[in-house]
């Protein structure tokens, strides 16, 4: 039941002995892929530089020479596998074993001895053998770790006919979906308030951000519908075809789209044909909300995702294992429709080339039969998950009484993710102006900004550091302004706070901003 | 000594203690790098798009935040290492101990029992630790592996004054090299015959290239000036500003250029003020002539690079692993001036993001004082040029007999690389023509290509994968013949093979080679 598989950045073949044949397995390769779908066309998103784009030349006569089974390679510049100097990789990490309530504590708690298994992999064995894994090998990543990706988006998502394509984490994944789908010129949408160290990436080639509202709930479907239904292509250009957005503990806000409202925003992207990218590397960690007791006996339902509700196929879900495993592993994917996929295995292959073998081996091994299993990493992340809702109820407990009791400022409990979005009633500073009529240009009615900056001024000299909102706000196209009425100047009023943090860095933190807000609010002669 | 790092791309700060500080260490961070170049002004060779990239506007905050040594960060959504369900990372790897004469040789030799160390890191120890590694971090790479890699630079090519920033193989550098100087319209140049999975990447977003002519020494320096000399920027556009080229061993053709076309060529950039991309994965296995008894006395000298030529700061050199170490190491820098540096680090903050942990791990590691060193490093590669070298011997003397015997095939014997560029004496079969008027607009006076086709056709039913060269012309841009006297499509009497492979592959695919030419030649009569 094995597949030839082709080497793509430099042709050499391989014997894939899949080890757990699936029925729900989709492992495509950049070949054959586009087939196989069954979504509506969505060529006319691409980007004309991803048009244009065309594969690797070299894969040309890849094909030619699958002709026969016992072809001798004298083509390729591969090192031979007994020319690398390694040969052994091991990994000491958590033990997940059914026996042990909590895996994370257990991992946190003890120390040394906190109990271990680990992942080997050697020239010859594990999930994935050194052999194959440290050789050239294929843009959308090596087939073992493509299924396990997709097996693993299977059991959460349920996508209703997707291909996996690997990235190098989160950043890589999201920037090469803007580079599929930007034109220069182009609009994309995005939360007014969103994580600007990925929004900045598509300013230089050319894409404008149109900053859709939000409120408590996150982005907010009506005024996402005001700005596509009122779009004036003549005038503004081509109607937005991207929607970037993290649905679940938003960064910088900490929202969580509901349900109601994911179904709205993928009814509105079928309406007015835009791509969702979907962001959600805080998927893993949603929360019981802090008014209901946890029912033990019932498992947590995670929300149901963009990606579960794509028939079209107009979802790039952009998955990361940051925040369940570390920053460092630098290894996510992408779930898309085929012709995507394709697309940006083509990019991958022009830019990236395929991904790391010590993180695709990770990755495999991790949810391979000899590893965790799928079943393991549910059970590491569904403790992940209770660990940082602890953290995120001892950081609010915190707030309320160092923070909130000042009453100068509030903030609504985050159903996920790792930011508190602080709001400062700015409104109760005493010099605090709600009717300005500017002179400079600036559309802001009050002196939200000004006051934002001294206050933060104030926060960084008592010790403390913290984000304010200004930093994120959505970068609009300032020569064609959308609203007047509410510009986003004067709803800089918030700050974000992380809880991903230490107990004692939290208490101090707090205590520390409590008391610079009161100081702040009291000191009305400061200049 | 220790310093404060900024970790770029989330903000957080963490103390490094340089484990051992060396004059020549130039370990410059993002926002202080430009200041110390003493380089000539090269910005007017940026692309629009890399001068139009701002730098992560979080950076801003983050510069802020140093105002006070004991900060307490509210701030970034950073996991605590705590939570990183790993501990222990080993890498089993070949011994390069002094005892070893020839470490490549015991490795694969003794299977199981070969000599072996082992790198270690955990959460707290090791060169690069865990709780450091794993974390987001630097757009360059971590201090430490920035370090490592600037070490290793200087020992091999002194450069007058670089900076170094990691890359993920050599791929992702020399498409960030384009990326970062190609304007859309710009031309660029290139070998005639280049490694077309390369050269294909920048195309798309608007790159022409400009074929330079090659002979068996490698790229002509007089074709190139005449190219640049009789340029017509009215005609043509603008003067081309970059060349790309692979100085050793360089794939396809295996050519390796002579000190005296290094120094004429870079003569050549700095009078048509051009940008030398040093593509240089084969830089470590240079090889003795064939002639040459070699001298075990008197060290291998490796030949001199641009970049140790670099007095303007117009190289940019990229570095790969894939080679020596393997190629899923994924895990490369590029050596540039700071300039150049600077806007890297801000293409890789909107992009790739920082490089993964377990790379760097494993490169710091390797360099360090509990690792290799880089004198076992050195080790390691000249034992491994010695096997490389023991290939291309055995390759050629089976090649002589197999195939150059039959009088229709010869080639030089490469003095670096994995290639053989093997040509076809095409003139000595019987349909070839070499006076031809085409009718179809191809300006080429010969069947070449029709023959070769024919001939790659036979080897392939023959069960041999070669590489024809007509998949590694470099495309030019046919709006503007350059110069009709010579076209390549008359050149295409060549195939690529490798000898990189094993001498089983060698003995039986050179031996079907032969076969197949004696057959093609003889049989005059195919149609």
């Amino acid at each position: 039941m094995g597949y030839k598989y082709l080497d793509k950045e430099r042709g050499s073949f391989q014997e894939i002995i899949p080890s757990s044949p699936s029925p729900r397995l989709r492992i495509m390769t950049t070949m054959s892929s586009s087939a196989s779908s069954s979504h509506i066309d969505l060529t006319h998103h691409l980007s004309t530089e991803t048009r244009l784009r065309k594969a690797n030349p070299m894969k040309a006569i890849w094909r030619l020479t699958r002709r026969k089974a016992d072809m001798i390679s004298l083509a390729n510049g591969d090192p031979h596998f007994t020319l690398y100097p390694i040969k052994k990789v091991q990994f000491e990490v958590a033990s997940v074993d059914d026996k042990i309530v909590d895996p994370v504590q257990s991992w946190r708690g003890a120390g040394a001895s906190a109990p271990s298994q680990s992942f080997t992999t050697t020239t010859h064995n594990g999930a994935l053998p050194l052999k194959a894994a440290m050789q050239y090998s294929a843009g959308a990543g090596l087939p073992d770790t493509q299924r396990v990706a997709t097996e693993l988006t299977d059991y959460y998502h349920s996508p209703p006919n997707h291909v996996v394509t690997l990235t190098l984490g989160n950043g890589d994944g999201v920037a090469k979906c803007f580079r599929l789908l930007g034109e220069p010129g182009d609009h994309f949408l995005a939360d007014e308030f969103s994580f600007s160290s990925l929004t900045n990436a598509p300013l230089s080639h050319g894409i404008n951000w149109v900053p859709v509202k939000i409120d408590k709930g996150g982005l907010i479907p009506e005024d996402l519908e005001r700005i596509l239904s009122t779009w004036d292509e003549e005038r503004q250009g081509r109607r937005p075809h991207v929607l970037y957005t993290v649905p679940c503990g938003q960064n910088p806000t900490g929202c969580t789209l509901s349900v109601e409202r994911r179904k709205q925003i993928y009814a509105l992207a079928q309406r007015y044909d835009f791509i969702i990218i979907e962001d959600d590397p805080y998927y893993y960690l949603q929360y019981d909300s802090m008014e209901t007791e946890e029912d033990e006996d019932e498992p947590f339902k995670f929300m149901p995702s963009f990606l579960s509700m794509d028939v079209d196929g107009r979802v790039m879900r952009v998955d990361s294992l940051s925040k369940v495993m570390a920053p460092g592993m630098r290894l996510g994917w992408i779930t898309s429709n085929a012709l995507f996929h394709d697309a940006l295995v083509t990019l991958v292959d022009s830019s990236t080339h395929h991904p790391h073998a010590f993180g695709q081996i990770f990755l495999t091994e991790m949810l391979s039969s000899s590893g965790w299993k799928l079943s393991g990493f549910d059970r590491w992340v569904r403790s992940l998950r209770k660990e940082y809702q602890r953290r995120r109820d001892y950081f609010l407990r915190l707030f309320y009484q160092e923070v909130a009791r000042t009453g100068f400022a509030s903030t609504n409990a985050p159903e996920a993710g790792m930011f508190v979005w602080m709001r400062i009633h700015l409104e109760k500073h005493p010099r605090f102006r709600a009717d300005l009529q500017r002179t400079d240009g600036s559309q802001a009615k009050t002196n939200t900004e000004e006051l934002m900056e001294e206050l933060f001024e104030r926060i960084l000299d008592g010790g403390v550091v913290v984000m304010p909102a200004s930093i994120f706000m959505t970068p609009g196209d300032s020569s064609k302004p959308e609203d007047n009425s509410s510009p986003v100047q004067d709803r800089l009023n918030y700050l974000r706070l992380t809880f991903a943090g230490e107990e004692d860095s939290m208490q101090l933190g707090l205590s520390k901003l409590g008391q610079t807000l009161k100081e702040f609010f009291a000191d009305s002669k400061d200049d």
